[in-house]
């Protein structure tokens, strides 16, 4: 059970941002904007992103669903995400998105981390400044997420059909839902 | 120097946001609404519980000045803030505060980390749902705004002067800078 009274039955983030709309809005605006607005980095790429410091973060619910949400965008491509998350640098992702899911670890153990020589790799393989932005953000926004759902004990499901739904939802895109009565 | 191209000399988040505004206005707004919105938590309080997280996440710029800014609301009773950031046990804030930055402490550390007695103690000094969510959702946001600040290398300041002119400023509340050029 949720540490707060929230709508029993309504899983991971979405009970909370019910519960408390005022704040809840900004956290979908912010993160349709970063998985889903204009960007040189896939939808795909990004879920990926947020799914691989979800699982570094042991935050099951963050990490089932943008996990699901990323393999619904790549496609026939899907086997990729699994790949990421059970053993990064033997995966098949391109060395540019090595380069950003290694930024996004060292961002997720803490910003400090992030080196000089990080930034270098992945501006070698034609990583930009908006996209080293972007991986940045993303990682410490999913920091925020994942702190926020484990640490208010919020609903996680563990059926993989309840996730496999709600990547499909989640790949057309975040709104708010109604608050809670 | 950043780790991507920033405005020189602007220090902190205020480049970042500067540099990508249409994330930072939303990253504006959550703060603005959770350290400045109505609250049954003092305003003083809400900025220590940042400080004291950013403390932990060993972010000079976050620590520095939002604990500049709790001192100037604080107002008389501006040493408390060092009390706490040097030893929050033993410092002078109410029993619930402390009850409060215990969670937002695990916060910081892993949102698993919060345990139902955690809770529990919160509650019997009186703590609220709205005032335990509202930690744990600040202490998380400050999770992200200190991996955003550290994992970019943004300019911190180290003339302790410039962050009692900033907690001045930031006493009256959170807006967007202008979008750099």
């Amino acid at each position: 059970m949720a540490h707060i009274k929230v709508d029993e039955g309504v899983p991971g983030i979405r009970s909370l941002v019910m519960f408390r709309p005022d704040t809840g809005q900004y956290l979908y605006e912010l993160v349709q904007i970063l998985l889903r607005g204009e960007s040189t980095l896939s939808e795909a790429e990004r879920e990926l992103i947020a799914a691989y410091v979800s699982k570094r973060n042991d935050t099951m619910f963050c990490m089932m669903s943008h996990a699901a949400a990323s393999r619904e965008l790549y496609g026939n491509n899907k086997n990729i995400v699994d790949e990421v998350l059970n053993d990064m640098q033997q995966s098949h992702v391109s060395d540019k998105m090595k380069a950003l899911l290694n930024i996004a670890g060292k961002v997720q153990v803490l910003g400090k981390e992030v080196k000089e020589e990080d930034i270098a790799a992945a501006r070698q393989y034609g990583a930009t400044d908006i996209e080293i932005h972007d991986t940045v953000l993303i990682a410490a926004t999913f920091c925020m997420f994942n702190r926020y759902v484990d640490g208010l004990a919020s609903l996680t499901p563990t059926d993989p059909k309840v996730y496999e739904e709600m990547g499909k939802r989640m790949a057309n895109g975040y709104t708010m839902p109604p608050p809670s009565n």
